[in-house]
């Protein structure tokens, strides 16, 4: 009998998180001040993170302790499950072992919460009353609502527009948890504003909401700002996803031929390779690839360049992959994976040669979504999805070739809160 | 530091569904014949029923296997966790020990799935094609479609119109996994045209939609009815969950003075108790609560008499506690506790004073469904919040009368398709 799904025990959470600026063949390129562009002093950013994040940031310690009340949060619902898709290499009658590793089991129902909690701890120490922050899919608004309310901090999200339009229960998700969901771009802040008098029918950006949630998080003194993603400090909240993959497979005998991840600006991506960049840097012969939508192909047709965070450039300038910070893309169900950037981690790995990418069309990301759904039960998020798809590309080129290849493919998170993707797709209505 | 879930290994899952038949102080009154009201025979379900599960509901056996292709569905998410309720426990300041049997991370979202798994896989054994149901819900709906979907069977679900109506995304979901949600009562039913003809209005119930499914299981000899709850083999299958917590509590050498269940059917509530009646027959002093709501008091206001499962009299009357078949209970949010009636072995139970039975307002039971929801993450099923609710009343009495109690409650599912409830709730429109 070969184990379907191979669980840990709550004293296997890691202890550390793992930083993977320990791990680039150069140091990060600095961050650049947005009007004046010259290099950025941590001063700078004390405006909207507090202390402890902005160390993390520009940490490269390869391991960062993991604080108690932090640990206490991850207990209530990691370690998460890594499991083998038995049914899935059925169907496809591959010789591949497929597992994954299910971020969906956390009560944010993604990986996010594992960020959203160190985010609110840091922020609580430093005094902060208040936390303000842009959502796409509404993954992250939902992680930083319920860790804002595990820690006693006010919450405003400023969600986009498509996706508060698509997942009206995402916004009453948000509220059950005490958050406040603002459809973006909204009347509440000079960016908002403006965008709504240029195009008042625009489906809103990641940087759009992004300004919004800046913009009020550095007129309130008693208000910061947090990002679900991109940031190093993301990243590195996010490797215990990796750390934990990599212990499990090692318990099944098994190290990655393959490891894929879903990106949009990184987070989910970045933490499940985390502790697997050095191997490779080693000499293990292990392909790494980051999966986006080819509508909003960052990593395989973007520059690699200084570029804002957001639309209206509050944010400093960093060096990554981008499609211009003013690109709108087309409002595709994934919509957590609808940002014009990405973490410049993950830009550095890529350009280093380190990592691949690959986009797909969700057309076909939903095809197998729906394969994955009816085989191995779980209903996967659509940014989730894109993993999925591209597993299945790489099970398949196995079935041609024999090879017994071992893939590690990150599931982020579940699709409750997409029922409205997958009615269009089954209806035949996905463009 | 205190253990705050409690894990298994998949190789604890139980091997064998433990049979609350063989504990009960008499064997359960027979089945009567629905026309004929003579003591039904095995032969008479025949119709609806394959022979393995028409053998399970008259067995008084204790213990009985389960098939190797079920054991492998329960392994995609089996064993589930119990969980340390700390946070609610801070919250209530409570000296009370506060665990809860998790079972919404099944892919189904709840427990449903233990049941509906091993249903399909004895009517696939039995050459069935096509299993019809009812859901309220929607819980057991979206769980027979995936099990149907796992055994290559079609699926057929009448879901009662106020669900249907409430939870649109419960339908996609249910079509997701391949089966086809129909709003009950229906015009393709005789039992159903018959209701549109006389109540064009009514919100439906539980009893119509399953002389619904009856009705198209009676005349298609390829297609037979499957019930997620009530029967005597319902229960058997969720004995998983209760003997599964069992353990789990023993792993930190405790023993619950109170068990705490919601009630629509009976089916988790029953699979949560299953072994734990033996102990109370032999001595423990143990606590044993059915939660259900004022609005369909089946429990705590029914007349324990023989009654027909469904309104227009298809099914064998059994002997339960009822509202009477034709009751229409108004249609509040916990759609799974929207039965006229109630399992025989709990009604058994409740009459001998084994188990004792509590009522709650829903406005109360969504005031403690946030509390738990912003204390502990997981944000529960409006049918769960029902056992929540009864915990934190235990709970608040523990801590007027300083009593260090084991409170052990069941979490049969998450809340993710139930956002216009909460909506409601937060909104202040719940009646």
């Amino acid at each position: 009998m070969s184990l379907r799904r191979v669980v840990l025990d709550e004293r296997e959470i890691p202890q550390v998180w793992y930083n993977l600026q320990a791990d680039l063949p150069e140091p990060l390129p600095n961050m650049l001040h947005p009007v004046k562009r010259n290099p950025l002093v941590p001063d700078d950013l004390a405006a909207i993170f507090p202390p402890g994040l902005i160390e993390q940031e520009l940490s490269r310690e390869r391991y960062i302790d993991i604080p108690g009340e932090v640990m206490d949060i991850y207990r209530s619902w990691r370690p998460t499950p890594l499991i083998r898709a038995l049914k899935l290499e059925q169907l496809l009658e591959t010789p591949a072992h497929i597992y994954y590793k299910y971020e969906g089991t956390s009560p944010a129902g993604s990986h996010k919460l594992n960020s959203s909690a160190p985010q609110a701890y840091y922020n609580k120490q430093a005094g902060i009353k208040h936390l303000t922050t842009e959502t796409g899919a509404g993954q992250w608004g939902s992680a930083l609502s319920i860790a804002c309310q595990f820690f006693g901090l006010e919450c405003t999200v400023f969600m986009v527009r498509v996706s508060y339009d698509q997942k009206p229960y995402r916004r009453t998700f948000i509220e059950t948890y005490g958050g406040r969901a603002v459809s973006s771009p909204s009347q509440e802040t000079e960016a908002g504003r403006k965008v709504l008098a240029e195009q008042p029918d625009t489906p809103g950006t990641m940087g759009i909401a992004i300004s919004e949630a800046v913009e009020v998080a550095a007129q309130n003194p008693d208000t910061n700002y947090a990002l679900g993603s991109v940031l190093n400090h993301v990243l590195l909240h996010q490797s215990v996803v990796g750390q934990e993959a990599k212990n499990q497979l090692e318990k099944v005998g098994c190290f990655p031929d393959v490891i894929i991840g879903c990106h949009g600006g990184g987070s989910n991506f970045g933490g499940l390779i985390a502790p697997f960049i050095r191997d490779k840097i080693e000499g293990k012969a292990v392909r790494i690839i980051a999966v986006e939508p080819t509508s909003c192909p960052t990593l395989t047709k973007g520059k690699y360049d200084y570029d804002y965070c957001d639309t209206f450039g509050l944010t400093p300038l960093i060096k990554m992959y981008s499609m211009g910070h003013t690109h709108t893309p087309p409002g595709i169900h994934a919509g957590g994976l609808r940002y014009h950037g990405a973490s410049p981690i993950i830009s550095s790995l890529l350009h280093h040669g380190l990592i691949e990418a690959q986009a797909y069309p969700q057309t076909d990301v939903f095809g197998s979504a729906i394969s994955f759904a009816r085989t191995e039960g779980i209903l996967p998020a659509p940014e989730s999805a894109h993993a999925i798809h591209a597993a299945v590309e790489e099970a398949l080129k196995a079935r041609e070739t024999g090879e017994e290849k071992t893939i590690l493919f990150g599931l982020s998170g579940h699709g409750h809160f997409d029922m409205s993707a997958y009615e269009d797709y089954l209806a035949g209505k996905l463009g």
